[in-house]
């Protein structure tokens, strides 16, 4: 028994398949020919370009953010000008010089404390062994075709060589590193492929053809177990299956606890591909449509026109549905090269979101202008992202009028009474929402920036993970702030972010009267079954009891025991 | 009549000195004895040292912090480092390699995007100044004595000249350069000496001997104005220096509104210089005593008798007046080197202050072991900062035990019976502020921190400045909800922080109940004498209408036209 860390969900039973890399050997020594190294080197990176644009075709749409990541490491000027200096200068060829250039970037990511950061050091390391294969004349090695269903054993799994997996054949992975954060993970969740990482010599224990099975949820790899542990854990995933196939009956139902309170359950998504599961996986809306794919990963803003066609596609997926858009939510962690947005010493608490918008107003006219002109393809909603005072939505109404006349003298189509809501994830916003809650016509709850702003921690820094904590007594309470300052205006209630598909807060927010949840696809159909077994009236009461409680620790603790 | 930016108040009125710096001119050219370089450039490290560490023994207690980041600019290892470097590889002489490393190290700052990282350039170049001087063999003028009573006009002061201004003859100063947040006009404000800064080209418009008045709070500065207008601002300044005259008076007397409201005044220090300085200015106790410069400027952590002896000191002078002592609460902008603190995305929101203090016990508990023995000194009182959790203040509290029963075994004399209070500063520490009552015996809010995380706004960043804001309605709210959460426990409130010593919330904070208020030493008076005059019944309906107040402008409107 080997014990993991368990990186996607769902149990796995079945051979094994040990997946090897060749280990490369690189020849230096000095060049005399630089121009031909140089040449070699960009011939690697065009061709390298080229393989990772083939598979970021062949993949999910949710991945392909990932492999648009790696295509930007591709052009990156201080790799990119390392390698072509470490040839120049140093005569090496371009095996030498490349793999010294990305040591070098690796070290650097790899010693950063931040835990997402470290593990972008596997990104480069997957651009880099594929640039080095591609200037050897190599082929690397890939699960894309596989014959029969098994298990892949590999020392690590790149995230492109997760992207190519063989999803008919593939029953799991398990690797020796890696961990929750790492793409390869992500890519697993969103594969709904089971696996465990950070196994650490798991591929010296086992050998092709073994018998392993496990669970990818508590990470616990068995090999080689005996004939009635292998039976048991074949049963689990029957029912997993059985289960799932049961929660797809849901999908035409609607979201009504035993008493009658009725939930809409909304989908989060990026862009118009996720939309369709969305909608296949029984979406009674979309809650929150990010729109800043539109800006990322291209040179300029996008058009007017580039806008209204990608905000169309949803609305005519959703059709009579609801269709959050919220507006461009760039800066913090999210950057455009092409806006030349300042470094700043604290990104988060800096220049993002309406801020910016408000800042250059005719990046945000145009958005606002492709919305109301999307608005009559469907039911559309506008929200502002990172609202704090009543001003800035009364400055970003005004340009949202601004935008209706000029429409209106163009003689252009719009949408005139479309609602305007507001992302509510700063604390200021919270604890003003009764005077926010008059000038707009909802509010969605963004529990994981709220979270980040009233405790003060970032939820990015493995240092003080352990303080980033959605069971906070500070957090439920705002919520529920919001949500009676929002019934006694009369405005609806939502949330987006990830509190709101998690299963232990679901009663809880129930009882405390939210409209709306908004998640992702995979969350909506349990949480539909969960809502329809609970009585809201009881809810009530358990949200009051959770209010009165004072450490997070106790909130948690009671509400995993509800439900289970 | 020139306009320039108020960077020190106070009226100005006299006759003209020019301060000119000779253009230094640098020879440079190939080197053959390096090693004699070296060591003409180390000399003169050497020497800058010497002449910084003397500027910093004859200057104001408040103003060696900003010495002590010269001193650590001459320590700088990449400084150091680049300029041996530039003299070996590229055999300059010790001048051309100093100017060729300090200008990058400048255009690195000055092309900040923060204000505050902007302004630094010019403490780097006052270093750079003095350094190349050195290596020339010429002294830098300086100002620190004088005939007769003058007004500097100067294209720039650096922070080394304004810390050696003559207190005595100096009336006042006016650059072309700078800014309100430079290290020139920070300590023009504490030596209480008028300036203004940001002229643009003043010294090309007067001479020696020229008559110029200007008002420092305005930034308006005139040359050679007509008679009256000089008798007028000459009676201006009268009046000022009559009203300090009079503010003087208020020392020994108690801070009471018209109706018998008792409010106390303490004072915020950094060492126990500060202490007297606040005693001095009728302080009724320090309201928060940052222990940082016990830990910073050094090369390990202090040990539990130096801190001793600086909590001891404070405490000899404050008598029976209650000393607040803030436990550690460094990380953020504050960098130990010798701790190896993580580099972060996002420091304000990472880890710092009682998390690094929960997480690395040995450190917390030395200090908590020297405030309990220093406790039999004086009326002490220890305070948490960034407490966002009761689970944080009970294992703080935990730690404080066992610094008890250690000391109590080893025989030790230490106060069993300090009070125990925390910084509300976090969102959440306001939001569940009932719950933390219950588990302290006092308040201090500190609204830099909070309004900086109620609205997400990191108060460096020059880009959204406009919305750092004491005025926003839901810092006003947290606040008054975190008094009366104090009160319903039996508890005190305080608050130290900028908007402590702000003459127009004053009113406001007194209205809301709050029991004290600490400020920089030059408020108290000011600020006595304010709420001497005011009455707490009038003050509490003030405080009711300002909480209905919708926008920050509106609040700060109102506040503004009532205390004129």
């Amino acid at each position: 028994m080997y014990k993991g860390i368990g990186a996607s969900p769902g149990i796995a039973v079945g051979k094994v398949l040990l997946f090897k890399k060749e280990d490369i050997v690189i020849e230096s020594g000095a060049v005399d020919d630089v121009e031909k190294e140089q040449n070699r080197f960009h011939g690697a990176l065009k061709k390298t370009r080229e393989q990772i644009e083939e598979i970021k075709r062949r993949t999910l749409a949710e991945q392909q953010a990932i492999l648009d990541a790696h295509l930007m490491i591709l052009e990156d000027p201080e790799l990119i000008g390392g390698v072509e200096g470490a040839i120049r200068a140093e005569k090496l060829n371009a095996e030498a010089a490349l793999e010294k250039v990305m040591n070098m970037f690796i070290a650097i990511f790899e010693s950063m404390e931040n835990g997402y950061m470290k593990e972008r050091a596997a990104d480069i390391r997957d651009v880099g062994e594929r640039l080095l294969m591609n200037l050897l004349g190599k082929e690397l090695p890939n699960l894309a075709k596989l014959k029969e269903p098994v298990i892949i054993v590999a020392h690590d799994l790149t995230p492109s060589d997760t992207a190519q997996l063989d999803r008919e054949n593939v029953l799991g992975f398990v690797t020796d590193i890696g961990g929750r954060t790492s793409h390869s993970a992500i890519m697993a969740r969103t594969m709904e492929i089971p696996a465990v990482v950070g196994l650490k010599d798991i591929t010296q224990h086992v050998k092709n053809g073994d018998i392993l099975v496990f669970d990818g949820e508590e990470g616990i790899v068995l090999v080689n177990p005996e004939d009635a542990l292998v039976r048991e854990y074949a049963r689990k995933r029957e029912e997993q299956l059985q289960a799932k196939k049961e929660l797809r009956k849901l999908i035409n139902s609607s979201t009504i606890s035993t008493d009658g309170r009725k939930v809409e359950l909304g989908c989060n998504i990026g862009n118009p591909k996720d939309a369709k599961k969305a909608d296949e996986n029984g979406a009674e809306g979309i809650g929150l449509y990010r729109t800043e794919f539109l800006y990322m990963d291209r040179t300029s803003l996008p058009t007017e026109e580039e806008q209204l066609e990608a905000y169309k596609a949803v609305l005519e997926i959703m059709g009579k549905r609801p269709v959050i858009i919220r507006t461009l939510d760039i800066g913090g962690d999210k950057e455009l090269p092409y806006m030349n947005l300042p470094k700043e010493m604290n990104p988060f608490l800096g220049y993002r979101a309406i801020r910016i918008c408000l800042d250059r107003k005719e990046i945000f006219k145009t958005q606002l202008r492709a919305l109301l002109r999307a608005g009559i393809y469907g039911n559309l909603k506008i929200m502002y992202p990172m609202i704090s005072s009543v001003e800035e939505v009364r400055a970003a109404n005004k340009i949202l009028e601004e935008a209706k006349q000029e429409l209106q003298h163009e003689g252009k189509d719009y949408a005139s009474n479309i609602a305007v809501g507001i992302m509510v994830e700063i604390p200021a916003a919270a604890v003003i929402s009764d005077m926010l809650a008059r000038e707009v016509d909802f509010f969605s709850i963004g529990t994981n920036d709220l979270i980040q702003y009233t405790t003060a921690v970032d939820r990015m820094n493995e240092k003080i993970a352990h303080l980033y904590n959605p069971f906070h007594p500070a957090l439920l309470r705002l919520i529920k702030l919001v949500i009676d300052n929002g019934h006694k205006a009369g405005i609806w209630v939502g949330m987006c972010g990830e509190a709101a598909g998690d299963k232990r807060l679901i009663p809880v927010f129930l009882g405390m009267g939210l409209d709306e949840l908004s998640m992702g696809a995979g969350s909506i159909l349990p949480a539909r079954k969960q809502i329809q077994s609970l009585s809201y009236e009881e809810m009530k009461v358990v949200a009051d009891q959770v209010l009165q409680m004072d450490t997070a620790e106790e909130i948690e603790k009671f509400v995993t025991k509800l439900c289970k």
